[in-house]
């Protein structure tokens, strides 16, 4: 488990990743870009993003020591060159799940949502890192961002489907879905 | 429970807590200074400032239904006139406790070091504010504040003994202790 790192998402017409559409599913969208960078540790935003989101790796928060064994002995690296289809989906949960304890997010995510259990047939062909932004006075809660080849973009809109139909989901009060290529 | 407050600990030569002592206890003490103040939001530190550490309120981590129903009906609320004696103790865990995954955390800390159950008896005596920095980029994990009667600061170094004599404590790699009064 390396050190927390704060990746920063900014969104205008330079990088290496094209906007391919940006589709709002919860709450307000984002605005329209073209291009997608990305920038570790403390950025300011320049004055030609048309805006940034920043996020923070860090430790695990429902994960069990099992399905830890079963993740890391599935799932793929990020930079496969493969994978030249991206997502970044930004998500904001309601005060009413943050106000739940921690026996009770976990018992809503994976007893009865299944979250990690359903995501694990798309892996390894789906990559993915979770970044944290909830204390870092952001407008959302979680950044998601996922890498997979352009012939298993099919299957990501089956786990995103899959996902949304959960009670988990049912907490999510904002969420966008930003495709990306490169 | 209200949205992550993000608060700046400024210390230097103003501010209406006067620094009593800096004790470090583990790793690298802080700098001396004599004045403590503390800003909401995001502040950009005066160059006359010593140090200064942020940290984010934020949801429960550890906490379960029954054990917060118990926090809320005995703790009390920061700002007490008779509280006139604080202390702020900014404490980093090691990389082999961030490993750890959330149920064997929570194992560490509760079931068997009782960090919870062993403070009760000291409250409402003490209030408390715990601040998370992990994600932040700071040199700490934590910042907690403690705010308590000059009656009851050898109740409050009882308390710091207890904590630290625990199987939790083990994992703690860097704290100080920063005693102040107003």
């Amino acid at each position: 488990m390396p050190a927390p790192v704060l990746v920063t998402f900014l969104a205008g017409d330079e990088g290496p990743w094209r906007i391919e559409a940006i589709e709002p599913y919860r709450g307000e969208s984002l605005a329209r870009a073209t291009r997608l960078d990305i920038a570790s540790g403390h950025v300011v935003a320049p004055a030609r993003a048309r805006w940034s989101l920043r996020g923070s790796t860090s430790n695990a928060r429902y994960v069990e020591r099992r399905e830890r064994r079963t993740l890391d002995a599935l799932q793929a690296p990020l930079g496969r060159p493969e994978a030249s289809r991206a997502s970044l989906i930004p998500v904001r949960k309601s005060a009413e799940w943050w106000e739940l304890t921690q026996e009770e997010r976990r018992a809503i995510f994976e007893e009865r949502s299944h979250h990690i259990e359903a995501s694990l047939p798309f892996l390894p062909a789906i990559a993915r890192r979770l970044h944290h932004c909830r204390e870092l006075g952001e407008p959302f809660d979680f950044l998601t961002w996922f890498e997979y080849a352009p012939g298993d973009a099919g299957r990501f809109d089956e786990l995103l489907m899959l996902l949304r139909a959960t009670e988990e989901w049912r907490y999510v009060e904002r969420e966008t879905h930003v495709r990306l290529a490169r």
